[in-house]
């Protein structure tokens, strides 16, 4: 805790008098934050999640504690925010736990694997599932205490300028599409390649790839991809409900009154919950606008196509568990939960979504 | 406000002090709430439900606000509630919100309708749609504040001991069914009826009824209903995602200073993930256990029924909005966030689930 201040605190006694309520004006403490994320400053969902978190956990506190958001490259470059929350150079970082597999390969199972877990599923094996304690487990390594702060739900499998028409289709696509996901498409014959979201318009544009994966229609609709490319597929299989997180450093988290830590923890989780159902509400939005007015074909992955990019993420998610013995144990525990989560989304979620659409 | 206590506030210099921060002793106020809910005490997913919300509540605002939650009857009978918290009984309230439809026919809407939204999508419709608007409009009319506060998911069809192999099969069909959903099963020609949850064992097993609809896996097997019928029908068409709610009294909610009244707020919304996250993870054990344990027949009802219920369902909730201007207008808001994300879930939630589904 380098960057504590303690203030008298007169917004607090007037919120007090506001309300009615007689009491002196009281010495609180003052605690201030600095957030660092890996996403461009106020980037739709994901930067503007990383916001209304900071204002949560400010109104919540009663401004006792205030966080200061950071985009991606203003304090930190966006790969460096685990390691600046990790020593301490901010208190809170904001990102998603695959883009640390250098630390630990397991890391990626708290933000999302190929053919893994449904935001909702997700939320049931972190919170009810034993996955945050084996989350908590390895980043304690690291002096940092993770939690979930935002979830996309289903992705678009990506927008492509070649038609995909059977698994040989996938034979030398140049695709960008990052970590396992990539991994999946090498072993299918694909070409995956890994360029900053920034790029991708242009390489879309220039032939440089033939396709590219990226949120969601919300988000791809803001960058433009639909200019670039002819089709776009679905569903999201290599990113099925990616779970944003946002991590705090040990000891400024322990450095909070008992209370202002349980704030801290919960708006985290309203943070979760929030992002989930605005981008519900939006991507709807976004893809209607897609459909209807930029007359955008939205196209299935064919099914064998599917079963296929699902056979070789089963191998590699799988292989994730031989790297060590901690990656094993998580790998079995996600595992487990999938296998069983599955069977009940058959009857309750799948069976009843099918339903609705029966035309 | 009638109980609210002003105490000299040890509790809050101690946790000061613990934390290491000097501070002199505090005179805070401490506000006592009651919260009666429509379930009985520590009715699990549900009644527990409530319990948590009132913990969370106590822990984020350092114990400034405590809830002391009653099960149905123990301060006033379940389908008392609304009218306790509208006149300031108890403090807040917990339920769903289609109990009241005597209040307003309109109140369906905020928990659940047949053919209906999904957890996921009432979120987004509730907190980026307009929902939560037009619920708060509905509800001042009664001095109420409504919150979503937990959700079931999607619920099962029910324990039926007649084989439903077409729509000729819910011709006399004796089940349990109440609200929107047992109109529905009238129109297809079978018999609702409404018993209370305790009474639903005995009367299948005497064959009073021929099926009951209850809530899912998890509740269902604490209940013991497998014991008392053959198949267990999926999916729950009339209950998708069954939003429970927290509702307060708008002068004790008011009284509050601002950053307890955010702390109140946001409190339900973790209630709100939590819930479903719990029921997430116990349901798919609990189905786990039925149809390996106790070697339950878990079976899809045929399309051609679901097609006549869907069918049945439009007609049914479309006539709500006849009731007056402001259904009218709650309807047209549901139904029109329900068609466009229903085309979202298509290409993102259905065809994921569907994907990998395929064997």
């Amino acid at each position: 805790m380098k960057r504590r201040e303690f203030i008298t605190g007169l917004g607090a006694a007037s919120v007090l008098a506001g309300a009615g309520v007689a009491g002196p004006a009281q010495a609180r403490p003052e605690f201030k934050w600095k957030m660092v994320t890996t996403w461009p400053k106020n980037f739709p969902g994901l930067g503007t999640g990383a916001n209304h978190l900071a204002e949560l956990i400010g109104a919540m506190s009663d401004g006792r504690l205030q966080v200061r958001v950071f985009g991606a490259g203003e304090l930190v470059p966006a790969f460096e925010v685990f390691d600046a929350v990790s020593r301490g150079t901010a208190q809170m970082g904001h990102g998603a736990s695959y883009y640390w597999k250098g630390k630990s390969e397991a890391a990626q199972f708290f933000s999302a694997v190929p053919f893994g877990l449904t935001a909702q599923e997700m939320n049931g094996w972190l919170y009810y599932g034993g996955g945050m304690e084996l989350w908590e487990e390895l980043y304690a390594r690291f002096n940092l205490v993770p939690t979930a702060a935002g979830n996309t739900g289903v992705q678009m499998a990506g927008w492509f300028n070649k038609e995909i028409r059977s698994v040989a289709d996938l034979k030398g696509l140049k695709m960008r599409i990052p970590g396992l996901g990539g991994e999946v498409l090498a072993r299918a014959g694909g070409t995956p390649v890994n360029l900053p979201g920034g790029e991708l318009y242009t390489a879309l544009q220039s032939g440089t790839i033939d396709a590219t994966e990226f949120v969601g229609p919300y988000n791809d609709l803001a960058f433009g991809l639909h200019k670039a490319a002819k089709y776009c597929y679905y569903p999201g299989w290599h990113e099925p409900g990616t779970t944003l997180e946002a991590m705090i450093n040990r000891n400024a988290l322990e450095a909070l009154p008992e209370d202002l830590q349980v704030i801290v923890r919960n708006a985290c989780k309203v943070a979760n919950l929030d992002m989930l159902s605005e981008l519900t509400a939006r991507n709807h939005a976004a893809l209607h606008e897609l459909v209807t007015r930029h007359k955008v074909q939205v196209l299935p992955l064919p099914e064998d196509v599917l079963k296929r990019l699902r056979a070789l993420s089963e191998e590699v998610v799988a292989e994730i568990a031989e790297k060590d013995a901690f990656s094993r144990k998580v790998y079995e525990s996600f595992r487990g939960f999938r296998d069983q989560v599955q069977e009940w989304h058959a009857v309750s979620e799948l069976a009843y979504l099918t339903a609705r659409s029966l035309a």
